[in-house]
């Protein structure tokens, strides 16, 4: 029986656990890391904040995890959109845009993960969870080198750039506005980067329109 | 005489914070931001901990002002790098060599400015930076379009996916690594970079590689 208890105790606590962190990732993609309270956080989880700091010991500890969670997802998005059998450039390319898209439908949220100001706890995992993101891409330019898609290059180089070049060219277009700015064109502006990210990366033109396909 | 003492103090102020901050600078230098304490800033510069304070109220204003001074000179760097009379691709290219080759003369430092976890207040700093660069490649870019020598596109997007590039690609070459680590050749990784970027832009081989000589 003991046993049985502490199994259904395990549940219950990773379930609280994962509604803390859901909740606090949603309050994150309203306003971004700084906005958000651990009050908040509590009274969207249905929780005392005394317990709240039970499952997470700081504020920071907390960010961190919700980063992680996050930042995870869409990971296994760009994993997932790198495999098949296409070219490499044209699976590095349906990456890159599936990556951006979903940045830009969620922008609140892309810019707290990609660029916020946030504390060194935080900002520890953009380290860890970029160069993630480039051993992906390394291993699909390494496997269009091998097959003749890209031109011999160091590829762990070109994978660290490409990471720089998407995220930093969204920045901008994830950055809080005024709320009359619609003068961005998403479709053109993804468009540009990636154009920008197969082109440094040498494929072929022929290459780079293939995949917008 | 109450003036010219006015003066005087004026100018001796400006003295200690400027010898404060280069003492900061250099330690910043020798172990990134985190290592750095007050008192050892305050050592080094010959002044009690609490003048140090009277000059910046806390480590994150005096590491703000650290990353400004530190900053504002590679920007300065760039800005000549970006002039004269050679064609775009090339003034670009010999603006990002100058950028990449002082980086790794300075490593740590330059860890510290680009990718070391630093508190929100520093980090904001990085994103005022940042756009600093950004803005001037894109007017680089601009003239680079309107004399023929790059390709049509939007040169405020190709910026600042050029700087994401150039600064994420030179931070695994930057970061911390044990002493023995000597593998890096770090002028093949400076043209690999250099050529993504142009390449990025769709800068023609020619002018690639009619800017290395």
């Amino acid at each position: 029986m003991a046993y049985r208890e502490t199994v259904k105790v395990k549940a219950r606590k990773a379930a609280t656990r994962t509604k803390l962190l859901t909740s606090a990732t949603e309050l994150v993609g309203e306003a971004g890391f700084r906005q958000v309270q651990m009050s908040a956080v509590a009274r969207k989880s249905g929780v005392a904040v005394g317990t709240l700091y039970k499952y997470f010991l700081s504020k920071e500890k907390l960010f961190a995890n919700v980063f992680q969670m996050a930042t995870e997802r869409e990971v296994s998005h760009v994993e997932l959109a790198l495999q098949g059998s296409q070219s490499a450039p044209q699976r590095l390319r349906n990456a890159l845009q599936l990556f951006a898209e979903r940045a830009l439908k969620n922008p609140t949220l892309a810019w707290a993960l990609i660029a916020e100001p946030v504390d060194p706890e935080v900002d520890s995992e953009r380290l860890i969870y970029r160069a993630r993101y480039a051993q992906l891409f390394e291993r699909t330019i390494e496997q269009g080198i091998a097959a003749g898609d890209l031109p011999p290059q160091n590829a762990s180089c070109s994978s660290t750039a490409l990471v720089g070049a998407i995220a930093e060219s969204l920045i901008g277009p994830l950055a809080p506005k005024p709320a009359n700015d619609n003068s961005l064109n998403q479709a053109a502006v993804i468009n540009h980067i990636l154009n920008f990210c197969l082109q440094g990366l040498g494929a072929t033109a022929a290459a780079s329109v293939r995949s917008t396909a």
